[in-house]
């Protein structure tokens, strides 16, 4: 397995395309339309927003994943995320399909939509309309196109973000890349973030279905900005088989290898989401190690890294270890917190904080050197099992309020 | 039912006092422990934090609860919390009920005792012992008296929170006094919160513990801040008897009469203290009403009060609707969008935003005006039922982040 330059194009046979059309009012200079689209027609598999509340282009997906009999393209806006905007937006939303499979000359029923931006405004359909007729044209199967339909999805986030991993199976070289956009609403269970990974893998959608559940649980489900899961989220991974590879069709070693170069390509971007999250100045991971079970790890795990306190704390490079067996605390999980050991952990080094759940003798000098690097991790050993789970988040800072007291303006 | 001034010291029979006796570092004119003695003993019911991390006086006070035969006094500081402070901070707890005990010339089990401030630290006792002997001369039935017990409580608060009320119970006279704190921490399920409430109702320590159980529920457990449950929350009521009207051993009238007062008591305090939240600007009220049922209101208004991101937005002034029919979405009750309104009220007026789940043309300087007071509040109306809930909470600020970013300093 081996990381390569690129994103959505390094597979073969996908070209991309990103440009401006003006949908983000007043943000000139900022791209807000993106397309994907395979030589071939492709596999398909997804999950969506758990909301009660899906958007026009989630519920369209979610038909097209599950009853169309092939994907060819994915056609996104950002900027405005049809989401609230009753029969009209599902109209419009359907107008986009419809649109990019004319112009691609496929079935509109092969076309995924995805929208982000603000919700409960209409798509500006001319815009949009405009915005496929030139971003065909555009399609390419360069680094730079993938690189400018990273750009053209992001909403608030201030990197763009892509990977692309290549792998050996069955004696061809299996590429898969991704791109993807948090970087506001965004807790676990899929949260406005969109992602997005092609690969020329041949697999049956059987397989490929049951990759992605399974591996979204340990990435994109295991991220949280804020605690609130937005009306939009889509992570969608199309397979086109251009890679040669015999079909996988059983849990065999092939499939054990593309899983594996899966879960590095998640892992990137749902990390890169949590550490771009909204006004973030760091990446907070949180390890729970030898839990009474795995269920009981991932709560224990997602309940620190979603407590306001501690993400302050963390803002604040303040080894504040009260806040987080605190949070342990009200998770749900029964558990001895006189068991519990906490470390802090970063590219500066690794402190216990505390044992037996009352702090060690440790220097607030060194935790507060460990807490101010980009990338901070805490770590709670409950002392009860043999289960573990990470989860990440970032740090809650003036800028979140800032960017959301008024993020429609 | 009639507003009185007052708070702990307006029943009869309850007296208070409240000094500084330097446990806060640093913040020298800020009072830290407070003592409330009944001259008779007094039956108690009580409901603590849900955490499964509980502080030394929140296990103290279970057993006293639960267990002794009276309570007479409560002796509480702030500036250090003693949770995580192992059986060596149990033994501070104990010692600090005991001191108490012996100063009033009563049980030491008929002590209760409460914490709140900093994790992790071990009472200074020196000063803890030293303030229990200042207390007891101090300890006057005096307004005065009880606004100064009720300073002494604060942490973050900005202000003393204080109610009481009169209640005419067969024949008598009956007072209801409370005081609290907030204001970080604080979450459903009883928060970095204590309350302490005192009445010279004459009820069997059964009715005493329903009541305050199923009053709870609608009151304080409907609060929150910032979705951090605490290791200290407490709320007690203490009844001692004095007003003279006949035991109250059934659910009759005078018992709905108690209940009702002990309500107004309660939302008061609770509302008050999210209105006081850490940083907050905004009390942030939240209404659901025709839901299919109680349960599901509830999960419903809580779900929005505690959103970031409406949060946020509700500083912002801006009424972005679209992040509370997200939170609604994300609550987990399965509903129709588009059978729900939304209305935004306050002083200034009110404004339905949305029909059928899609906006109205309302006009957005209306919206902005309504969302600048300082008590606002969302009606999301479900169409879907009888029931409804009431949350409150509070806006998301710069401030918030200010102070939990280096709380411990």
């Amino acid at each position: 397995m081996k990381k390569i330059d690129g994103g959505v194009t390094a597979a073969k046979g996908f070209s991309a395309a990103g440009l401006e059309v003006g949908i983000k009012n007043g943000h000139t200079g900022k791209k807000d339309m993106a397309m994907v689209y395979s030589s071939v027609p492709c596999k398909a598999a997804a999950t969506f927003t758990t909301n009660v509340v899906k958007a026009a282009p989630v519920k369209w997906d979610m038909k097209v994943v599950d009853e169309s009999r092939y994907v060819q393209a994915i056609v996104v806006n950002s900027g405005v995320a049809n989401a609230c905007t009753g029969s009209e937006g599902m109209e419009y939303c359907r107008q986009m399909a419809c649109a990019t499979a004319k112009g691609l000359n496929i079935d509109e029923d092969a076309v995924l939509v995805a929208s982000t931006g603000v919700i409960g405004r209409q798509l500006p359909m001319d815009k949009i309309n405009k915005g496929i007729e030139l971003l065909i044209p555009e399609l390419k199967d360069t680094l730079e196109a993938g690189t400018m339909a990273a750009e053209a999805i992001m909403t608030t986030d201030t990197v763009s973000k892509q990977i692309a991993y290549e792998v050996q199976i069955g004696g061809k070289t299996v590429t898969i890349g991704g791109m993807c956009k948090g970087s506001g609403m965004i807790h676990p269970n899929m949260c406005t973030m969109l992602g997005f990974v092609t690969t020329d893998i041949n697999i049956s959608k059987e397989l490929l279905t049951e990759a992605v559940k399974a591996d979204v649980k340990d990435t994109y489900n295991m991220i949280s900005v804020d605690g609130d899961t937005s009306t939009n989220d889509t992570f969608v991974v199309i397979a086109n088989g251009l890679a040669g590879n015999e079909e996988i069709t059983e849990k065999n070693e092939d499939y054990e290898l593309f899983t594996k170069a899966l879960k590095e390509v998640n892992t990137y971007l749902a990390k890169k989401m949590a550490g771009d999250g909204e006004g973030a100045t760091a990446l907070f991971e949180v390890k729970v190690v030898n839990a009474p079970s795995k269920e009981e790890a991932v709560t224990l795990a997602k309940s620190v890294v979603t407590s306001s306190l501690t993400k302050a704390a963390i803002y604040g490079h303040d080894a504040n270890w009260g806040r987080i067996l605190c949070a342990l605390g009200y998770s749900g999980v029964e558990f001895d917190p006189e068991k519990v050991d906490l470390y802090f952990e970063s590219a500066y080094g690794k402190l216990q904080i505390v044992k037996d759940g009352r702090a060690t003798d440790y220097s607030e000098e060194e935790a507060t050197k460990i807490l101010s690097e980009e990338e901070v991790t805490a770590i709670a050993d409950m002392n009860a099992g043999n289960f573990e789970a990470t989860a990440w988040g970032c740090d809650l800072t003036y800028d979140y309020v800032k960017i959301n007291a008024d993020y429609r303006s």
